[in-house]
């Protein structure tokens, strides 16, 4: 959805029609198997409050467990209808995440394959193990909007995709990193303050309660994280590259986002900045380092999703203002929902690699998916002089 | 507003300063005239409660019955204010729809005028028949929020457009239809989603109560129509164009959107799927039977909002969960409102057609729309080397 | 933030990246520097109630003067925490002002200088003599939401600039004024319908309380200023420029909010279609006055901020519905706030031209800001054929 403009922006024209019908039907994917089998997979037994159960807590289609039309959660603020589509946004969002790191050379086919299996059955069922009563919830691993369970998932789908899929054919040469330059800055610009603003919604409204004062405590930290992000960012890069970099600073606004995501309402804004710098930061390096294994992400989702949703997380561990949250808990839950999701994804896209293929020809590569697959350019402005 | 991007995106690079001139303009009048006597058109006597009496609501100017400041609804938690706000939104995107469809050769001064009629005064008569408690609503007639009176309104307007207006130069040529391409795709999906989200706001809104149950099922019964809707036209187009074709996606999710509109809040998740998938593959065929009546519709309102529309509102005769809403009472709403939509905007269109024109010279509308009235150009994407 | 659009879609292309660039950084600095000074220097003895005190509401570093969490406001349905964020987008706000006046030809050095002491020091200390109750609040002084202690003081900051750094090359030419093509006019549409809606949450949240009445009064009021914007902006610029102007609809549509903002919720509708609609007129003659002087406003910002903030805030004076506002006080406040903001500008970017400089070289100013200091291009849309 929002993830779709940076991905366009920062692609290169010839593959934009492509990039936006991927992340058109991400999230028609994500919510239709989020309704059919998801979000019974994540939250099984939740409403008897009987404990973790199997298809415990709603029949699959999302009928209610006693056909009534309604169940209010936490003192009738809000709805089983509301925490349906809350939690069928943070699937998609998951799926969105693997789409901009293996984009530009991608069989759709496949892609779209893989979402499936990944946010109907893998994603729930990691989720479940903290949000849906499991056994990561039992040992107190605490993840508040998602750094883990959505973020670094969906950064391991990706981190498994572009390790199988590979590089883009002239992005590394002779040693050195080949940048080719996206369609458009401000279509990138507009989805990453469309994200910020998105972001305003998933964690002020993962509080669960109209209690004004924890909401907007929430904002507050989200905001500043965000702002010293891109701080971040900015100085790194400086030093890295020597130049003001607006992709960097954008990804340290993002990164400080997904920082500051799993303790966004325990980590009071004093600490919210540095952890939200410390993201902005991380994912520069991150980067950096992930082009010289050659491994080839095409928006730096790896960076910002995983290698800011593991800081984050463990940022918990280190600021939290509850004293039950401790730091080793915390890399418990990162280890084992990051090699869940890890060999989950690799499993699928080496499954697929192996049968269907996962790559365009070289050929329909260079020249562009968007002739060979749509038809269609993604801009036509031309003039008659 | 949101309309106009998906029809800047989908026009050609020359004419996109006169779509987002025109498409500015039409909220503007749209609210504008609402405000002076669209809104006491639409809701005669709705606050007294005495029954339908012509201007028995408000003065014009929107003043209050009673000289006060606020009358409440609903048990307060929505004020007259908020509903005329509400109320002009839904007038302004009748008029959008008409553009989208007419665009490209159609005179602006024309266009600026038939949104004048059409908005002030046929779009709140046959909204007053309904939603202002008039004949429909004593027949039993059910439109929750607006498939028929907004969107088939809309749509029945654009059809006596493009009838009328005809189609553009170069469109049909020996017998094929030529596409001419859109300018920029992703302003084109900005503009779907934009929409999307926006449609929460207008169905979500209309409970007009803030019961959150009800509420937070329309908005479920919404997103999964989209997303169905989505699919619909996928596979759809897939079959009849042999492509995956983008523009056919984006179509369907709003094609989803306009089916579930009239039953967003009586129609159980599992026939939502189904209306929306239906809507899905109502808009290719409709598009594609379109062009064989060379009746050319740039970005196929007349397919999303008219076929859909009266899609949308036969369907809560057949899937209501009311057992009170009747197939035979929809159908007749759906006659009488498309009539008196329809034979308005035919006069209207038809005497401007006899006096002031309603086309563009040939000259015009070869070199561009821009160029001739507007002297600017959408784009300027100039480096010098 | 949303301003960015505006400036980018009105900029040249080979600006593109530099104006996303500041215009990202403007808000998190402005953010940054309101949570480290200027919320304590703008409400000075808010909470505790004992009066206008220096530092006496919060610590530095947006720490809580009793160490709890959270305070309520205005009977509990606004926190402190919402107060800063909702305070802070308006300095955030007041900072992007002064972006577009100065665009394509500032040194961006020199401008986040800027930034960073007007937004932490100038704009807070301006504000806190009406909303942090100080002496133009004692007086009477009257400005709901910000038409002086936002939009003109931004505004004056923005005069300062202009003044200062001077015209860019080619913009005044033996006597005619030469415009440069934007890079992109949807991009500016995009943006100003955002604001628009932006605009929604600013003066509807500066109600500053939950009454449904007077929100939804004052979106009323709101939405007709800005329609009635629209259409002084197009009936002057047809006057003065012979066409159809879309960027004058769209300053009409700025300069009406701008407008009704003092007085959004004080001003009756009929009265604020008058306020919006001449101010529709003033920004196309402020805009064309200054070009007489050769004051080059990239955006407008001068005419939209300043002359139709001062305008709305006279408006006040003229059309309240509250007898104790008065032509003179407002008057007053104009002048105060006036002199401060523009005093402090002119001296803040005197200083910067007589040290650092404010201009990048005639060189880059030709070759365009991206390519010397950002290194990649805004748009890159080629196709290989």
């Amino acid at each position: 959805m929002l993830k779709q403009y940076v991905e366009a922006g920062f692609g290169q024209a010839k593959n934009t029609v492509n990039i936006l019908f991927k992340n058109t039907l991400t999230p028609v994917i994500g919510i239709l198997t989020y309704f059919l089998i998801g979000f019974n997979l994540m939250y099984p037994g939740f409403v008897d409050g009987e404990g973790y159960e199997w298809f415990g807590f709603a029949g699959f289609f999302l009928t209610l467990p006693d056909g009534g039309t309604t169940v209010d959660y936490v003192g009738g603020g809000y709805t089983y209808w509301t925490d349906f589509l809350f939690q069928a946004m943070f699937a998609a969002t998951a799926a969105t995440i693997v789409s901009g790191a293996v984009a530009e050379r991608i069989k759709i086919t496949s892609y779209l394959i893989f979402t499936l299996i990944f946010v109907g059955i893998v994603y729930p069922i990691i989720g479940s193990w903290k949000w849906g009563y499991g056994f990561l919830h039992d040992m107190g691993f605490y993840d508040f909007a998602g750094s883990t369970l959505v973020h670094s998932v969906g950064g391991w789908g990706a981190l498994a995709g572009i390790i199988i899929v590979g590089p883009r054919i002239g992005k590394y040469v002779d040693g050195k990193v080949i940048d080719k330059p996206g369609s458009s800055v401000p279509l990138a610009v507009i989805g990453v303050f469309l994200l910020w603003l998105g972001w305003f919604g998933f964690n002020g409204g993962s509080v669960l309660s109209a209690d004004p004062g924890i909401t907007s405590f929430v904002l507050v930290t989200t905001c500043l994280a965000a702002c010293t992000g891109a701080m971040g960012g900015l100085i790194t890069s400086y030093f890295v590259f020597k130049r003001l970099d607006l992709g960097m600073v954008l990804n340290g606004v993002l990164a400080g986002l997904v920082g500051i995501t799993a303790g966004a309402d325990v980590i009071n804004p004093g600490w919210a900045l540095l952890v939200g710098f410390v993201a902005g930061i991380l994912v520069v390096l991150s980067a950096v380092t992930l082009d010289k294994f050659k491994l080839d992400d095409m928006v730096g989702a790896v960076s910002v999703h995983l290698t800011c949703g593991v800081w984050g997380t463990l940022a918990v561990g280190l600021f939290s203002s509850n004293p039950d949250h401790s730091f080793l808990t915390q890399l418990i839950g990162v280890a084992v929902c990051g090699a869940a999701a890890f060999i989950s994804a690799f499993v699928i896209f080496f499954i697929m690699k192996k049968t269907t293929g996962v790559r365009v020809s070289a050929e329909h590569e260079k020249s562009g998916l968007d002739s060979s697959e749509h038809g269609i350019r993604g801009y036509t402005i031309v003039y008659d002089e």
